[in-house]
């Protein structure tokens, strides 16, 4: 297997974002870093691509300089990471996505719904593919859930019950922080606050474990910090179109919660326990009977299969999760390179759609906060017809 | 210490709950069982009171003869526990009252809200002891996460996450089992399910531990299983009175969920974390610090330490939990019969008042899952001047 | 059911393991306190015993005084429990056997193998009953880990790992602490300090669940408090009758354990896990299979439906454990009153066998620790035949 | 920063441990893979070390021609990896020291002690570096107990209490199999079988923790299958050279246990609690107080930070730890090359002298079982001074 190329556009020098990228990327030997536009400041943008072993005529000042250099080579990237402030996501992806280079934004992928819609209409028409980073669904157990689910194995799914919950932003007395504050100010953050940054991990890991979209939704927003203009917890109850109900609880004032990312989900025939923090575990509890231990490394589904790299009993981590996003899209762009169809079960990326459909559930959360919890439709205007 | 007298009315042979009261009654050598009438079928009843020790003259036939038989005993009995079928909790309740018997009612106190209040004014008024069966905040860290909130531990609380949940109405195929199916018709439950059933005992303990109340509601009700009247699984929001937001949910179809009543409470200054299923520990996180586990039998408040028998490492379960409301009612009985005024820690059973404000509460969840989800004044109206 | 008389000696207020003993023959109200001698203060004893509601002419002064007041009454205790300093053990249970009043004796039973033996010799000869009390294995989902051993669910069982650890005597400034200081002084505590007051316990359970006994072993004793003349840590290897390996290691120094009693068991077709300190569940592991979780109150075996009160999802704990071992020896004796054989599965309480068999393993052990872990013979000098 | 260049022996297309290397040392972009002999047949290995992206001159056939090959380059490799058949280690690792080319070999560093002393002396003597791969220290938390204990948070260490436990090999119908076979085949394996092959681990990590190394040992060896000429069990007590115990047990019969490494630390101060399974947890109980769940990402030691990637809550998982091995070496090489001294945090990776240690401690534990569990030196000849 001959190596991609790949480059980056933000997660310059201390960003924590950044190393996650690269590692993830490397990880399985699949992609070359190539081509970077690291930083907000050229030059250091520059130095840093070069001492990361980027070669200097493809270390690049700033994203349209990448985009003006890279257009046009023979050998331009076959992948470009997108990784800046989000503001700026829709207008690099789309720039990118028009010249044919293949896109994995970071989430969000833009701020607003139309231009939501027009980077997934973008896609479309241009066929360059493009990826959003909802990296935790590349967690073996998280794809065996929705493996299971597919299946069968649950029966009709009823409920799935998600939370993502972090008290990293719980201290009123660090509240002016800037580090924290820019999340809860919606002159930088958007529309939402914590719903936007964690939350929508939970419903978009609820949807693509049970393989249904979010139809409407009603949400309790609450600034426990009273200062923050935007939302630090919400609770948001969501029926999906295939009728599941999910209850999605997320917060950034749970002390105590590290990055809880949790998933239940519970359908006619059994029951799924899951969460991010021990994430080689998977419990299965059949309808009337037993709790049992799924261990990572021996489910017994092909999608788990494909994301697994170690013996059971050792532990993966988050890094060999995005590292799954990377090694998909790997295949996707290797068999389009090779005229093939891809391995059906490397496809679960999320993509562009899930994207849109991202960002309109958030739009409709914080409708439906400001009408104290309102029923509010959360399917993306272009996908309203079914 | 000389014993006192306890009588019980229904909680017959074969029923779940006669044990778990007969048991946590007896656990402490505290209550003496000499009256009873525990049987829908009169001969059955006495047969079976006779069968556990009780005088063939105090063994009854229905709970009309024993309020008859006892009331005007020198040695009447010192507590009545009702275990009836709900319905007949608010009239078997009133008569004991008005005779002056001290009651400890099984949940719900009332089947409306009108009755509840009546049997709050009643206890009021006659000035015997009315307790209902929340036990579950019985538990020895539970009444600790209270003392820790009361005494400033956490600073203010901002939101409370609760839930009960089980699996064991989860079946679609034996749904119309009489065992189970009667919690779901309005006919025989009254007008919630599940919420009412389990949900309102995390409410209970919700308030328990913030020393806040129910103020207003939204709640989310769904039949996972369509045949049902009644929700099976409910989600619900409040806004206590002191400005805490509580996240409740609660399930029957829950598969891999076993009385899954859970608790976790974040203030300003740190956050707890309990499970009813492992409840000799709680977890308790100081802002920006971490993670530290309480032991059962070393926290540090009286409150705990009261209701502790055995020492840390071993593990002492629900019984105990419900023996320390009897615990509770006999310090409170015997101070009453000395004229002294009890152990405050010992009044920290839940009366009528917690009685009423629940059945409220029910009303309220009811009525606004059936105008989706709208905020709903969820106080007893007797109490809402405050 | 009529009730069972009972008495104690020992057990005086303040004791830790008197209200043990009190609460957990109550509990299931099999069992009612008439008589007792609590305390090495005779006025002290029988004013407490007064107060506990026993009649003034069977609260006693002394243990002798008891028997002579017990023996020839007609109405006579059914069962007493002797709960005085180890050293008297032998004196009382030999009377109280020779009288033929049946005993439940704490362990250790006694100090020498020569009084156990002679104990075990008295109980069979007056046919009286003599308990005693390993507790721990009245836990219900021990006694399933038995059936589930004896039913063959684990074909030959190869392995047990136990381990009985705490770190309440860890603190070296307060090794001479008299509440903990005796336990280590050859003086009081006999032959062996940690191996004997807890890590018997474990073995005990090993032989329970395996239904084997201990044939040689091999140990390894330290003293991490120097000044300690007895260990405090110990390690010991044990070979069993049936060709099991238990390797069980027991410390009062691990700072962080609990009560930590714990066993692992693996057979040729799976594996058990359990530990005291969350007793509800039990893990089962089959071969080449996934862990089950094993709900106490969902065990499949007469055993552990004997041993359970309340539902699957609450706790139950140690007291109810204890209580089994009450409930055992209440079958049997109403078996023997009534002329009847008793519920065979009641019969598993620990008897003057596996008391004597206990002496026997401390003793071993100690011998084997002192000549650098040779490998010692642990059979009882009248059981080595087989 | 300039990439490192990195070469493997061994890991060929199928085998478990190669990936593992090649993620690992990939993982921080630190090392390139610039040459490689990967499989015992040579075109095999030169193919796949081509479609691994190694330049076709530097694809060797076998380590022989790779030694000739790299010996002179002026761009030779800067590190090896031996990822051999055991017999194989000491023959390479020797001939590429003496190369003076840097060594990683993967554990057992070689067969018998005689060739351990000699390959610690040349990697003394010829002044390259020579590590062992007992990886499983490069987890940040084990790292932090190292530093706990080493800056007096425990006091003195009494007591470490460790664990290598699995079940892969308990199923006796197919104990036949080659995979497994060998690992207890005299002939194959050498002296020991699963000591040697997992428990040895856990005693490098209890020395790694302690500071402190094995002087003499007393072990008991079980073959639970009884084909199986070389132990599947085996309990090791051990007396460091500090006086701390380490009680060791392994097993490959555990049924339930998956790769279980866990060790305790128990001091006069505090005791120390980590499972392999949840590595990013560690729990601390300092002296009469409460655990407390320190999380990687919190830990407060330089050790812990440099060995940590990703944030707190987030799992990291076994490669990450792994990779640290790789990061220290690295960082240990360029030191050399810029002729400053390294970072002494990144020193702590396992030398040739840790590899010679356990040679040691597997020919004394072998010798012990064989004589009944004598306590039996286990320092290597020429460290027996001390």
């Amino acid at each position: 297997m001959t190596g991609l190329t790949w480059g980056m556009i933000g997660g310059g020098e201390g960003s924590q974002i950044g190393p996650v990228h690269r590692i993830s990327a490397a990880l399985d030997g699949l992609f070359t870093m190539t081509a970077g536009a690291l930083d907000i400041e050229p030059e250091k943008g520059r130095d840093f691509a070069r001492r990361l072993g980027i070669a200097p005529d493809r270390a690049y000042g700033d994203w349209r300089e990448m985009l003006a250099g890279e257009r046009d080579r023979p050998d331009r990237i076959d992948l470009v990471t997108v990784a800046t402030p989000n503001a700026t996501h829709y207008e690099i992806t789309k720039a990118f996505l028009e010249a044919g280079i293949n896109v994995l934004c970071e989430k969000p992928m833009t701020v607003t719904v139309e231009e939501a819609e027009d980077i997934a209409a973008t896609a479309r028409r241009t066929g360059a593919i493009c990826a959003v980073n909802y990296g935790y669904t590349g967690y073996p157990l998280v794809r065996h859930m929705r493996a299971m689910v597919a299946r069968g194995d649950l029966g009709k799914v009823r409920l799935a019950v998600v939370e993502f919950s972090h008290g990293f932003h719980a201290d009123a007395a660090d509240a002016d922080n800037p580090r924290m504050r820019w999340r809860y100010d919606p002159a930088l953050a958007g529309l939402s606050g914590q719903f936007a940054d964690c939350g929508i991990h939970a419903l978009h890991m609820a949807s693509f474990v049970c393989g249904e979209n979010a139809r409407e939704l009603s949400s309790d927003f609450v600034s426990a910090i009273a200062s923050r203009k935007l939302e630090d917890d919400a609770m948001v109850n969501v029926r999906m179109d295939g009728g599941t109900t999910v209850r999605l609880w997320t917060s950034s004032v749970a002390v105590g919660s590290f990055h809880g990312l949790n998933i239940r989900v519970f359908g006619e025939k059994g029951g799924l326990r899951w969460a991010q923090q021990w994430p080689d575990q998977l419990h299965w509890t059949p309808l009337n009977g037993r709790t049992e231990v799924i261990e990572r490394g021996s489910a017994d589904s092909p999608e788990a299969a494909r994301a697994t790299r170690i013996a059971t009993g050792h532990s993966e981590g988050m890094l060999v999760a995005f590292a799954n996003i990377y090694a998909d899209l790997a295949e996707v762009i290797r068999a389009r390179g090779a005229g093939r169809a891809p391995d059906p079960i490397a496809c679960h990326y999320p993509t562009a759609v899930d994207g849109l459909r991202s960002i309109t559930a958030i739009r409709a959360a914080v409708d439906s906060a400001a009408r104290s919890g309102a029923w509010t439709d959360a399917r993306p205007p272009s996908l309203r017809a079914g």
